[in-house]
């Protein structure tokens, strides 16, 4: 249960809220951050009915939410999450796009491939500066040197930047420097960082964990906004199955479902799903048409030098070809592609 | 290795590159049903050299092929099947649309959605007749009643008949009124099943099954070829995986993966694959974004009152809004959808 | 709901219970080949009373089962069953070791390894005659050959035959030379063989599915028993996983879950199951430490030299160290292992 | 490739090493906290010859290694690790027993638990201080005081205390308390996390990712060896899969798969694998049976009031029935059960 506060609540008043709480035997779990003071019921409420809260002063409404996830459920929250990244929608009807390299290598490389993928169309730029990697002994990133290139590339471009946080620790510099923060599918249930990602001023792009369930998933994001960062975009990167063509098995399913659950933006990584050069193009465009809020694909201008998985990045021209199809294909669902103002 | 004679090579040098087969330790494996006399050698032909087969007389080419599917491959035949089911061309540029009920459940259900699916641009009817179900206590199916109905269908409305075959038994009896018989999941790996279908002159429609790697499933397509039916189209219907939200993971990767491997049109049934009907649009309108040739979609007049799998069936007009999204996708991968001429 | 009809039920008796049934708006199933008169209720029993039905005369019980595997489970037939193979007991405390080559290859090759595995202790023999493979191109069996080699192998070593029927149309030769006919993890949902083997007077070893949830496989073992065979064993033999280092993943799980659920005999298959030779004996022990009824393990004379599957065919002598540590393990379970009279 | 430099090599001599490697466009990367001085070359060494290192001044020998866990590999270190965890051995023949709580709650029940499985044979007590949790809303531990709980209860019965990290913030806190720290299956790949516990002077207790594969497994196990610690010890607590009669699906196959691969200890914890209490003890005799050093054991004397996980944990009754099984189970495998000295 949800127990949201008039704005003009006194404190007075939601101690009540809060004692009456206890007085049931449950447990009062304030939501930070919200605009408005909410309070979520935690324990077994099944007998509890929400007019008794209702109806006490300075209580806005008392709400039963039967989703396991609250806050970034639909039941609370019906219209659509915007997040406004300096200027730039993330979420409603536009679409965006995300382009850039695996991982940030140098200067030349970060702004040869920023210029290109502004080119095309891309509002957003992506690049890893801390990549967690399954060997200990493969390359790592260019840490601090590489955030800021990121920072340096959207000086030239006016590309937003989205970059990745690895642990607890570099929170707060990652956050100096990017305009958005990603969690990675191997971190999606490391719990502390994402707490502590709810109390930093930045939006967060939350990758879906390997065998991550739709449920946890939403589960993950509840964290980071119950801790007070409503900014959350979740992204579908492929999980794992018996299919061994595949880097990963993109779950497309995935995309209406959580359109119908959340008001979160959903976006979709084609490039680490299907892991093929070749066929990205063709993952990219289902999950525009199966709904998708936007893309994040890595673009390399060689991608057979990159440091890391160029297998799997376009080049700039077929990054172009790809814009020119999904463009196509968001008036297919009603929908356009954010553009540079 | 396949090696391929010439149209007019003699009995004498077809049997003379048996004899040099078997001569070398391997055994020849005659291909019914192809145009020209082809034979493909089974066993280690590490060492062999093709040119040693090339140079025979009456041989038109001889060839290594790497995958372990030959005659479904792409290295064997670059370019599309197309099949042509009485007019209609089932793979190559254009999109099919299959729409109709799961089941067959009367003259006039099947009637009313047949001139549904029709007017909002279906030119395949599809129904079960016989269902395989994992319940023995559950409705199986009209059996032979269900195809004269189907066939009643086509009649009125000039739709072609997509119906399952089952078993082996009944070959004869679902060829006798489908235009193309279509093997389910369950059987993908029935070979008694997918040998008999090699020598019945209609096309198959092979489904996926519930946890077959691509690769088997291409096994599957090879031995109804390598049995002398060279029309088979395959259907991803969604593979098993962890997740419980949707019936199925659809598994929109196959589609550009299959598209590169194989000359065998590719189609998708969105219905079984998600399951919930809310749902099907989005998962329709991805695969055909992916490149797949056709869809196959659960239609049904009243899908509260379906005998099976109401849930995830459309409602015609449900299907008409589908048709006109999947009509502009189709322009963005420059393609069109068939239409009854 | 199952309504089991006393030994003396007249024929009007049963009669009025199906009317009855028929009157509520549902379905009666009779049940063939129980040892009485059983009726399945097919439909929507919620609103029913039992009662309403075991006070009618000529009824013994009325039944709410809440599982949708009815003559299977524990709920309907608390005690295990104890299949009789000519005197050899499949099920209750004592565990059977079935044991030989994976394909029948040669008269020498089957009765060498038959010889061998009963002097290590094991009372079945098995051995495939008919193998279904992957590809068209491989080693399919020696097929009627094979089975007249098993049906000597017997006679000389008075072990009982286990192997594999892959279709309808073999059933009555299979049947014929087989005293336990295997029916193989990708026909497991080939109901139209399960409804054939429902007539068959021999019992069934049904392998789970290679993506089968236990519910569908027990769904699958009911198909046989309500056509009347109700000797049917359960054979785990891996499932497909994400993992990739063994042939397949076997589900330990499973067997004590089984086991608590139905009463028919659960055997665990280690050969297919992990697929490697020196991990196969740590396998067959967990099965039998987590409380299986049988083991099947592949076992050949010369492993590397076998027409199939011998990188997972344990050496006569592997097999015979084998079968000394689960003698041991069975006594932690109170069991003991069946030996040939 | 590995270098290992001689006990007496001078800082001279591994210059020369390292220069070595740079000069043929390589990497050495030294690995710390092994006995010698250890340098890895990272890089492509398909055309390096070993021996061109073996012949250098100071070096003792060159190795090849061919997978890519590498100080965790069987093939660097072919004899069991034992890890002494104050005069208990943790590897090798012995087979430990932890057992306790899922969640420290008081100091009463922490005593009772320690009291009870330390009488039926037990030599470590298990016991959650934090725990991570797919819900924010849920209990997530009494932290430092349940840390302090867990000393007093070692303090009382002498047992090893076992006990969760689940961030590096907190490390030290743990590693005050705890005689071994458990990474949960969803930090596995976190990989900050791992390489701070690198550094610790504790034995850390690994446990396998949801849906890692063994490969996956071992490189986060290379990762912590790779910064210092060689003391890993590994523990199998179910996969994902798509069963869901169970909570996870405990991969027995891993075991033997493991103990081949690598020298590290390999543990079981069925009571998180099964999820099920009453087949809790199948899958532990399991683990023993195929090969495992050791198992973790959920024991609660009230499991129906436990905070977390009551529904899988055994009453001390049950446990000790359990460990009555395991002893003689161990002997079937050439092994026994450490009991405190």
């Amino acid at each position: 249960m949800f127990i949201t506060m008039k704005p003009d609540a006194t404190e007075a008043e939601s101690q009540a809220v809060a004692d009456k709480i206890r007085a049931l035997g449950l447990t009062p779990h304030p939501i930070s951050g919200a605009e408005r003071r909410v309070v979520a019921v935690i324990g077994n409420v099944a007998g509890i009915d929400p007019d008794d809260f209702a109806i006490m002063p300075g209580v806005f409404e008392a709400l039963r939410v039967s989703q396991p996830f609250k806050l970034v459920s639909r039941e609370v929250k019906a219209e659509d999450t915007i997040i406004d990244v300096g200027g730039v929608p993330l979420g409603g009807k536009a679409i965006v796009v995300i382009a850039g390299p695996c991982s940030v290598e140098s200067r030349d490389q970060i702004l040869e491939v920023a210029h290109a993928v502004k080119q095309a169309g891309a509002v957003f730029l992506r690049g890893g500066a801390f990549k967690p990697r399954t060997s200990p002994y493969e390359f790592q990133g260019l840490r601090e040197e590489g955030l800021k290139l990121l920072a340096l590339a959207r000086e030239a471009t006016g590309l937003k930047v989205v970059t990745e946080v690895k642990d607890t620790e570099t929170v707060p510099m990652v956050a100096e420097y990017a305009d958005v923060m990603q969690v990675g599918a191997r971190n999606m249930q490391n719990y502390s960082l994402l707490e502590r990602l709810g109390s930093v001023d930045r939006p967060i792009l939350l990758k879906r964990g390997l065998s991550a369930t739709i449920k946890e998933w939403l589960m993950a994001a509840e964290y980071i906004v119950a801790k007070g960062n409503p900014n959350v975009a979740l992204c579908e990167r492929g999980i794992r199955t018996f299919e061994t063509m595949t880097r990963n098995t993109v779950d497309i399913n995935a995309i209406p479902v959580l359109k119908a659950l959340t008001h979160l933006p959903v976006l979709i990584d084609p490039s680490h799903g299907i892991g093929i050069r070749q066929h990205v193009p063709a993952i990219a465009r289902a999950g525009i048409a199966a709904g998708a809020d936007g893309i994040i694909v890595e673009v390399h201008p060689r991608p057979e030098k990159a440091l890391s998985d160029g297998h799997q990045s376009l080049t700039p021209a077929e990054f172009e070809g790809l814009m020119r199809q999904v463009r196509v294909i968001a008036t297919a669902v009603e929908r356009s592609v954010v553009v540079r103002s």
